[in-house]
């Protein structure tokens, strides 16, 4: 069984760290479509143009099996992708709304994200159908200063204190009661102790780990259990700065990266 | 006489708004391309691509100057660009370099800039041409800051702090005495006045009015002067953000934004 998993760039990595975790014996194949990072501020449009060209990608290098692990590309994309290839597919969001619905004893959920996931309320509909209230909120200080590697510094603990005590505020305003914060960025793993010191009553929910563990229940039976899997890697922009930032999100050495052209 | 202006998103305009203080009976037309910013964190070859595709499409609509008012791209293209196009190209380097040796007293000067420009030592080969000593720095928060809106916020004040200092105490350690920053990066203009707070003694270079002084000086006698020019603006993604964001770089309100493909 080989596994795709699909990214804008490296944060993606904290998924594929947590499948191999669980199903460390599968073959995984891993895109970071850098040249086109960020995907949050982009428009729905492109958004799914450059997530389909990454996808067929994957398909045709052999994936029988698709995980979108970038939260934007699973809130804009996701049925342009399961349109296009004939593989099964399995995003983020849906992954993050059973965890967050298998936590909250109140059914009422926070969700920090990418501008554009906010923008599309995919989290939100996916909790309602799950009978939950979600509140969302974009962060697009997060993820640069996770990329500076500012995991500990004061002015991170400040812009967290900023962001999560307004969204507790507003939320609060709303007359929602949160128990639950979901984690809606791949980058935000890298900050979670830092969160949970912030709001300590909240439960937190890693997109990464509860992606891994869903995928890990439909696959099980299809996966030997006795061997380690290849892994291979591919980013569309500098093979380099893959490698050395891509190593703190999956938490061991990438060995070799290809760079792949998709076009633009 | 149409003088095209390009930038991988809005900051541009800020090197668009003091152009038209300079030269208001000129037409402009402006190109963002948002789908594939920010270029300042992408390769040099990938750069280039965009770069050259962008400034092949101005030409198409008709502009007779160029001006790569992206940092990056100037660090990064300008060759590819100037080899692409029959058209006379000014990148905002070179007149950023020119400002900074007009304002030196010293000969030694600061530079803060993206990651990707920073790492081309393009402002540094610029200024040893013109005899200076050049130190520079990367500021990859700024931008989303920024973008945020956070200007007068204690965030952006402590992370310009962290940084500023960090360049003193490490530019003095390379034994420079610098009386002059640049900022090579067209979004640093909205944060001026709080950089100019921050490290008082500095003389503080905007490539923007620099360069805009430098395209009136080298066009004046070709520009009419008592009527006012068309302006056009494109994207390459959102036209609503763009209009958005857009207005704060440029300083007055964007009417109409056309959407252009260039692909990818």
């Amino acid at each position: 069984m080989k596994i795709g998993v699909f990214d804008s760039g490296v944060g993606g990595l904290t998924v594929l760290g947590a499948l191999v975790k669980q199903l460390p014996s599968a073959d995984y194949i891993y895109l970071g479509d850098t040249a086109r990072l960020p995907y949050g501020s982009k428009s729905q449009a492109t958004i799914a143009r450059y997530a389909v060209f990454s996808a067929r990608f994957l398909v045709e290098e052999g994936a029988e099996f698709l995980v979108i692990a970038c939260n934007t590309a699973s809130a804009l994309a996701l049925d342009s992708i399961k349109n296009a290839v004939r593989v099964p597919v399995l995003g983020v969001i849906e992954t993050g709304a059973n965890a967050a619905q298998a936590s909250s004893k109140t059914g009422d959920v926070l969700v920090i994200a990418t501008d554009a996931t906010v923008t599309s309320h995919a989290y939100k509909a996916a909790c309602t159908e799950r009978n939950l209230r979600a509140f969302e909120m974009a962060c697009p200080l997060l993820v640069p200063l996770v990329e500076e590697g500012w995991i500990e510094h004061p002015v991170t603990l400040e812009v967290l204190r900023v962001y999560l005590l307004d969204l507790l505020t507003q939320s609060r305003a709303a007359e929602l009661t949160p128990d639950t914060l979901v984690l809606g960025c791949t980058h935000y793993p890298l900050l979670r102790p830092q969160i949970e010191r912030t709001v300590p009553a909240m439960r937190v929910i890693d997109s990464a780990e509860a992606t891994a563990g869903q995928v890990a229940e439909a696959l099980n039976d299809r996966v030997p259990v006795d061997s380690v899997g290849a892994r291979e890697f591919y980013a569309t922009d500098s093979v380099e700065k893959f490698k050395r930032l891509g190593t703190r999100f999956l938490g061991s050495a990438i060995e070799s990266v290809g760079l792949v052209d998709l076009g633009g």
